[in-house]
């Protein structure tokens, strides 16, 4: 399919065969753009290679790059959507991907246009998700792989991501200068850096919109609520709802929202200040460790975007944010914090009288919480000790308690 | 369907709607007999329950149980088929599950029982990924959960079952007996215990043989792999392919294969000594926890089946497991230890020219690499650290280092 590459601001167009990320004229990102997509259609089987082929640029991809990516389940909440008196709330639960978050989406997508070029190295930054995925889909398909990550990061972090045998360097420095070393590095060492908002992750993002929309029969939902940090999965998602509208298979685009921690909010500072360029946020800080980037390379692309399409951007606290995941939890979904971002932000929003109660609500959940414990360390729990021998009166005993309560 | 409850040995039949997983005669378990399967078909949807209903004992099943269960990629090798000549090579990766292990499958279907005999409250016995799966799907259904847990279980595996906000009950005293325990208990205190191998709960497991068999076409592969605890879901997987080779969708059943951890074999001890019935492994050590069943419930009924069907039972050392576990990383999947027992299997039978080259051969991956990081505390791996000002020259040391190679 004719596609090329445009700025996302001053419209400059590039080639498609660019591996450069960002527009040379005014250093903002770029976005696959189709010439002619001509009565576009969904494709069958479950890869997203498959099904969405009319809206991606590749003419033919390695069926070995994929590991199932995507095909994520959409399911109804049971008890939140009820206690906010919801009419619909669904989660988008993108923890169930090969390296357990949506990051395989992009990776997938990302990897096919670098092998497409003949690149055989490829490499990210990232302060988790992104990591793992890049250095799992690197190592299957035998390329060298670079993973840069930032001094801090727990060794009990690391290990996940060594297992795929990646170069792995540890980075003492600013996370946000960090990104942009990486584009000069990928252009001086030949290695394809598929950082967080290339033009072709955002394209494996959009598959997100896409499903979305298969998943609920084209009845488009109001709201869909998305954790926000570098702003790639953002952008994907808001994409991929726009071509399905373009090629006349929905009929309305939901109002879409913005999910960040107080404690690291640009994208929310500056769309509340209705500035249109974000500004570094000092000292970030959020237990939602996944979405702590302080300068998000897509950042200015997100404020353009979200007041375009009259969109939302809602900062919710750590604490919000905890009792969010632990009420996902007894619906039997347990997410990592930076998941649990856009439920605390339609408990927010509801709690503020912002959205109608009889409206329906997507929230995508961005990845599993197994990806970080140490975010329960404060999570007091008292399991019964018993012996086996006690195991009959031990029941009685619960069975005592319930009936007199 | 017409359905009944048989006794896996003596055939004595029971009604369906006993909760009582074994025989009153024999103590062996049951499993479901389809009276009349007329030419049952497969469904449309990705959901196991409007899938494969025409193999399922449900007349209706509440959509709001399920969390997307089953449906999980069945990829092909890249790296450990050609390093050990093998055909094809597949890996069924049961981690992309809601709680990232198979047993949310027999968990659903299990729950599904449960519910339709009008139980309030569910439990299980469990070392780790059963315990996680029932609390999910029990707290998502607002049901009482019990959840039984050996002592010595350490903290950190608690706190993401506890999460789901289950009754935790750690329990000193034999894990074997605690299975035995669990089924008075489940009668007196009406408790449905969804164990590992309840006969709904093997109707669960079933669905893998389903998903293999059309993932592949319906062109068989010559040999499945599965590690084997309890014995639940290898039973399960056998009476999937049993039951499509009935309704003739396919034309042979697979060679099943058992793999267990070398410290903890009971079904590989007793069949490779020709016995009928297994023996207790007296102080069980692996590092596959979650198949360390020193006795498992099963244990004898695999034994018939492996026998009846031609199959075979193979253990591997930990040190074997770990290799394997490191070979998948490199093909992108992480996965728990148990999960890599498979592929171990593969290995040591190559290694003994057990089975032909050019054979295909599915391993059944039970559960993510997450799961278990300690797995991961004897990995030694060190990541280069550097200062941002110093990243151009840390790439050209690698280019160079690359060089000269």
């Amino acid at each position: 399919m004719d596609a090329l590459l445009a700025c996302t601001k001053c419209d400059l167009k590039f080639d498609l065969d660019s591996d450069y990320p960002r527009c040379h004229a005014c250093s903002e990102p770029l976005e696959v753009h189709y010439a002619n997509i001509d009565k576009p259609q969904i494709g069958k089987g479950t890869s997203i290679f498959e099904r969405y082929r009319d809206f991606l640029p590749f003419e033919k991809v390695n069926r070995a790059i994929s590991m199932g990516e995507g095909n994520t389940p959409l399911i109804q909440s049971q008890i939140a959507g009820k206690t906010l008196g919801i009419g619909s709330l669904f989660y988008k639960n993108e923890s169930i991907n090969p390296t357990w978050s949506f990051k395989d989406r992009g990776t997938a997508t990302g990897l096919a246009h670098a092998l497409s070029l003949g690149f055989q190295k490829i490499g990210t930054v990232s302060t988790g998700n992104m990591a793992t995925s890049v250095a799992a889909y690197g190592s299957r398909s035998r390329l060298e792989t670079y993973i840069l990550v930032s001094k801090g990061m727990p060794a009990e972090k690391l290990a996940p991501i060594a297992i795929y045998h990646p170069h792995l360097i540890v980075v003492n420095g600013d996370y946000g200068d960090l990104y942009y070393k990486s584009l000069e590095i990928g252009k001086t060492s030949g290695i394809y850096f598929i950082n967080s908002d290339v033009p072709f992750r955002v394209e494996g993002s959009k598959a997100i919109a896409f499903e979305i929309c298969e998943q609920l029969n084209f009845d488009m939902p109001d709201y869909v609520v998305v954790p926000v940090s570098a702003g790639g999965n953002l952008r994907g998602i808001v994409k991929g709802f726009e071509e399905f509208y373009q090629a006349g298979l929905v009929d309305r685009i939901p109002t879409m929202v913005a999910g960040q921690a107080s404690g690291c909010s640009p994208v929310v500072n500056a769309f509340k200040r209705g500035e249109n360029l974000i500004s570094r946020v000092k000292e970030p800080h959020t237990i939602a460790h996944a979405i702590e980037n302080p300068m998000p390379p897509s950042g200015n692309q997100m404020l353009r975007k979200l007041n375009k399409i009259g969109g939302l951007a809602v900062r919710v606290t750590d604490r919000q944010i905890i009792a969010a995941q632990h009420l996902m939890a007894r619906e039997g979904l347990f997410v990592q914090p930076a998941a649990a971002v856009p439920l605390a932000v339609v408990q927010k929003l509801v709690a503020k009288r912002q959205i109608e109660n009889d409206c329906s609500i997507v929230c995508v959940v961005t990845g599993g919480g197994l990806k970080y414990t140490a975010a329960l360390d404060k999570f007091s729990f008292k399991p019964r000790e018993i012996d086996i021998a006690d195991i009959e009166s031990e029941f009685e005993r619960i069975a005592c308690k319930k009936g007199s309560e």
